[in-house]
């Protein structure tokens, strides 16, 4: 079935700021951005993105600009995975000195994850580590 | 940087339609399901997904129960892109016809993209085709 998920669209304040924020945490890159929108993608070289197809291609990040603040609990958020070389509270760390806040969405003590915000507030985790 | 997006998580009042409703549309399979959340990703196989590099997995959808229903837009929403070998509209007629319905989110007469709705009011957009 030839139908992508071509992209998650958040609604943004700054949609500068928040492609930039957001292409650090990933480590993506900005690939387009006009008062309209701001574009992060992986940062696949033409090769690969050629070498890939149409269907294995993950999503972007498209920030579009809103005059709205966030109200409430976004229902649809990102969740991240460090990679099992890595720590996760090695990562947990490197997002709040990104400028994240850990935020309490009623998940309790016990829980797996780590629940942060991005500068806009939109709530985010972070997994455990695992290979795939 | 080893931190991948690893899934989008949708607050959900029913876990396993929406699972089944989402895998249906992006010819996604169900690879989890307990009373806590349903997951889908693509039909990869072993072999691609061992062959893919971490950060080149892209992210699943994964599918959580919560009491509440959706109130307003959505400040995240899923963008979907048909291949260039494939017709916008005959997309919107499938999706329709799974029971998407079209909304009307200010998008205004002379957009190319087309608003839709899944069966719990979650906004999405099919895109113009494209080839990557």
């Amino acid at each position: 079935m030839d139908l992508r998920w071509y992209s998650i669209v958040i609604d943004s304040r700054d949609i500068a700021a928040q492609a930039r924020w957001w292409a650090e945490v990933l480590n993506w890159q900005v690939v387009f951005e006009s008062d309209e929108e701001a574009v992060i993608i992986p940062r696949w070289s033409e090769e690969e993105m050629a070498a890939t197809p149409f269907d294995r291609v993950g999503p972007g990040l498209v920030f579009v600009p809103v005059p709205e603040e966030k109200v409430g609990k976004n229902r649809l958020h990102l969740d991240l995975a460090p990679h099992t070389s890595l720590d996760r509270q090695e990562q947990a760390d490197r997002l709040l000195a990104l400028g994240a806040t850990r935020a309490d969405v009623g998940q309790g003590p016990d829980v797996t994850w780590d629940v942060f915000r991005d500068p806009e507030g939109n709530e985010f985790c972070l997994l455990s580590s695992r290979d795939r």
